[in-house]
């Protein structure tokens, strides 16, 4: 290993945010390297608190991030806030939150922000972003936040490989209410119904209610349903009373191993992928060729089959 | 290939909806044969229009999917819906769009409703997705809808894959809308504003208009807004113009051979990805060994990258 990468490290855990920033970048890139770096950091965990939150566009979840890493600021903990950004797999997306967010929090050095986008279409945001949590947690930051806007496959794999996760529901959703609940059901820890000043808030509390009763965990925990205005800064304690009791809970009773295993089972699997994919595609020669083919795929002179085929050197699979 | 199969791709040209869903299910739990099945598929495109639908959840896109293909059927066309359905990589989740469609389409033997989920985490649920797409095409249905809940990047990935984009939007989505639109305002090919008998409709048609104004596409077109009330069947006539407008558009202009060639790019990739995790993951042996380092990941006696080296049968990445 190069002396600058031990350098980099070092400074890392030192909890210096420029070398986070870079370490983050390196890890996104997927440069040289980047599988070295994470080696040396997974040995500084320290255990962070990491929160995943997720749920519907429009439901206010960005401000409840801010109001909840306020308020762990006020008890003295360092944040890190990782935002997932769906964009587009074609040219990247643009990104708008991390601009609007650093007017509220940005001027705390006690907070770090970090969208993770999507670049191009090779894949490994959720590793790219699983490992942005483990050089955080490096660094001390003691609380993590993982938010993520959408409810995709992805975003929800990122979430569940949380220590607690949290759904983040608005009343009166309307007529998919039901689809979506029915998708996100397994995995909220902790359901909060924010802007919960609005109309329908009753309604919506004794559907989930409902729902969360045909629901079986294996693990005893009764997921609690928080109300909050987040805009106004109501019932952000008591959601991070119901993470921190979520917590308590989990570690007493040696429970949630076979969750723990399950994450740690798909990191490896989308870890494995995206290596795998660049084995194939790591020189020049084999791009162009993945690129006439998709030539020829595009002009339905071929397949998709066998063009993978052909990009395997042949023969069937 | 064997008999039965040649037979099912015979029953499949004819357009015997049994035999269509036996060849989705063969594609979606990738058995032995799926790649066999899907050459032969391929041989059989007929050219349907494949209209890809996302928008936030909430937004009313079920009931514009069941509305628009119901004028369609008026039209004597006969139908496929492909809804894709977010749910937890962990256990499969729970489906319940399916049946609730059911009640108002599923009579109609021109209608083919398909829910595809993903099953466990191994991916391959935008590949099964585009391959359903091709079967229901080689099947005669002349549309084809693929309907995402979510704007997670796999539904990004799968929606662009069609031959039109459409976005779903509602009046006031609230606080992360602009997180939102940066992530779809290039997907879009038509904008519908979906419940547009609500209040703030004209507010969000004229923050689309400005979003939009400031977007540049490379194809000239010009992304309509449509506005609809889909309960009430308003408006999706109009939805079904702008469809037959933007499709007439890409074939006069030729143009559009740019996001065919990106779409058949990550249409392999897809299938790239899974096939070299299913080479590594082919034995009883090599699947044991994961759930062993798995536990190891779990347990913290190891990280995730020195385990993917482990798979990979040692040595540095």
């Amino acid at each position: 290993m190069a002396a600058g990468s031990n350098n980099l490290i070092e400074r890392v855990s030192n909890g210096d945010p420029a070398a986070v920033a870079r370490a983050i970048s390196r890890i996104e890139d997927g440069t040289a390297g980047a599988t070295a770096l994470m080696k040396q950091i997974y040995q500084h965990s320290r255990g962070a608190l990491v929160i995943g939150i997720t749920g519907a566009p429009g439901a206010g979840k960005s401000s409840l991030v801010d109001k909840l890493a306020m308020l762990y600021r006020q008890r003295g903990e360092r944040v890190g806030i990782v935002a997932v950004d769906p964009s587009s797999p074609f040219s990247g997306g643009a990104i708008l939150g991390d601009r609007i967010r650093m007017q509220t929090l940005g001027l705390d050095e006690g907070v770090f922000i970090r969208s993770m986008a999507t670049r191009g279409n090779l894949g490994g945001l959720a590793r790219a972003t699983v490992d942005a949590v483990a050089i955080l947690d490096a660094a001390g930051y003691a609380k993590i936040i993982v938010e993520t806007v959408g409810v995709g496959q992805d975003e929800v794999e990122i979430v569940k490989a949380a220590d607690v996760s949290v759904v983040v529901l608005v009343p009166g959703m309307g007529d998919d209410i039901q689809a979506i609940k029915a998708g996100i059901m397994e995995i909220g820890d902790i359901f909060v119904i924010n802007k919960a000043d609005r109309d329908g808030v009753f309604a919506t509390e004794k559907e989930l209610e409902l729902l969360l009763s045909l629901a079986s965990r294996d693990d005893n925990w009764d997921p609690p349903i928080v109300k909050t205005v987040a805009t106004a800064n109501q019932g952000v304690d008591l959601l991070a009373d119901a993470i921190e009791r979520f917590r308590q809970t989990q570690r007493d009773a040696a429970l949630g191993s076979d969750r723990r295993r399950a994450i740690a089972r798909w990191r490896i699997v989308e870890l494995l992928r995206e290596n795998l994919l660049a084995r194939v595609l790591d020189s020049d020669a084999s791009v162009a060729m993945l690129n006439r083919l998709a030539d020829e795929v595009a002009t339905r002179r071929r397949d998709p089959y066998s063009a993978v085929e052909e990009l395997l050197g042949g023969g069937g699979s």
